[in-house]
């Protein structure tokens, strides 16, 4: 087998990644529309997820495909619980704000999934100074599936006002098993040309100059 | 302003980015070359980082641009002091084949990068029970980064045996900062077509069927 790969990208196939990147939304139930999704997509957005590194190539996931609307309703109940509490803790008018956004669009996509971070028995190479890197692993999968449903124009939200212990009930997982991130997906009527929360004004786009450090801190 | 974006990927844009995707690699010192990186090139990774989601539109994160020898000796010694300390937790032929793999291109690379987690005050939109999300949002910066990395034909290695602590001395960074990846950025004589570990054997990639569960763990 040829261990090479001579695959070199153009200036314009470097253009697309970034138009993926730049249309990417969080999408929220306000936008989902109800047309369902095929299996050749989800496959395709599973292997996209697949393709993702993983330190150590531990590959330390598993993804829950949820569909039943039972079952979206029992981790819907976990979102009111803490978004109530979540929104206690916003002062004023950020309080207000927060209460009238939409976060959320766990029973208006077709498809949900929980993606769990599963501990490998032993030591995982690359784990042994830094041991999150088996969670950041399963993020990045989570974004891999992010772009490819963009690019399959699927939208896809990520639900992070939840007990994820109480996730792991409804779902059964495995004690050892760790919520790493619950997902929405689901085509949309359209997708904003910005972050909600920008168009919204929650907060402004950071600058590069106010994010990047030559060398060392001062 | 119009707030939608109509843009919608084509199959032959899908695919495009499915080939990004499976040729993305982890490169280590092996494979680098000197040739530098220009700027416009560090300025567009740079660009895709900050195109990821982050929880609340929170952006948490900082990026340190290394280019000086002398720091990234500094790095290095931390990361032979850790795999060395490493190397004993896995048994025998583990062992051996761990001490024969070349993990890091830290000296080798023209561009070293350390990417943090900062921190807000107050509370986080999304973070309120779910506190890792914020390091979550870097990880995903860091996975758009390694893919407009890819797509401009430069290797990118992520570097995880480290004491981080060691890392933010050197780097003189605020106590409150959190290193989440430590990455190697340079023009490479090849990429491997699979993953290294992968290609030495040092384990095998999962299938769809071996991660995948259908709406509850039975």
């Amino acid at each position: 087998m040829d261990e090479q790969s001579q695959r070199n990208f153009s200036a314009e196939e470097k253009q697309l990644l970034e138009e993926i990147l730049a249309h990417r939304r969080d999408v929220r139930g306000n936008r989902f529309l109800k047309t369902p999704i095929s299996q050749e997509a989800i496959d395709t957005i599973i292997e996209a997820a697949l393709a993702a590194p993983s330190v150590g190539f531990s590959q330390p996931w598993e993804f829950v495909i949820i569909r039943n609307q039972k079952t979206k309703q029992a981790v819907k109940q976990t979102f009111s619980e803490e978004t109530a509490r979540a929104a206690s803790q916003f002062a004023d008018e950020k309080q207000q704000e927060y209460i009238r956004l939409k976060l959320e669009g766990i029973l208006e996509s077709p498809i949900n999934m929980a993606v769990f971070y599963k501990p490998k028995e032993g030591p995982v190479l690359g784990q042994t100074s830094m041991p999150n890197m088996g969670k950041y692993s399963v993020v990045c999968a989570i974004q891999n599936m992010w772009l490819m449903a963009r690019s399959l124009n699927i939208g896809m939200g990520w639900v992070s006002i939840l007990d994820p212990e109480k996730v792991k009930q409804v779902l059964k997982a495995p004690k050892e098993n760790q919520l790493i991130g619950y997902l929405c997906f689901g085509y949309t009527d359209m997708f904003y040309n910005q972050p909600e929360l920008e168009l919204k004004k929650w907060d402004r786009k950071k600058l590069q100059e106010e994010v990047v450090i030559e060398e060392k801190y001062k």
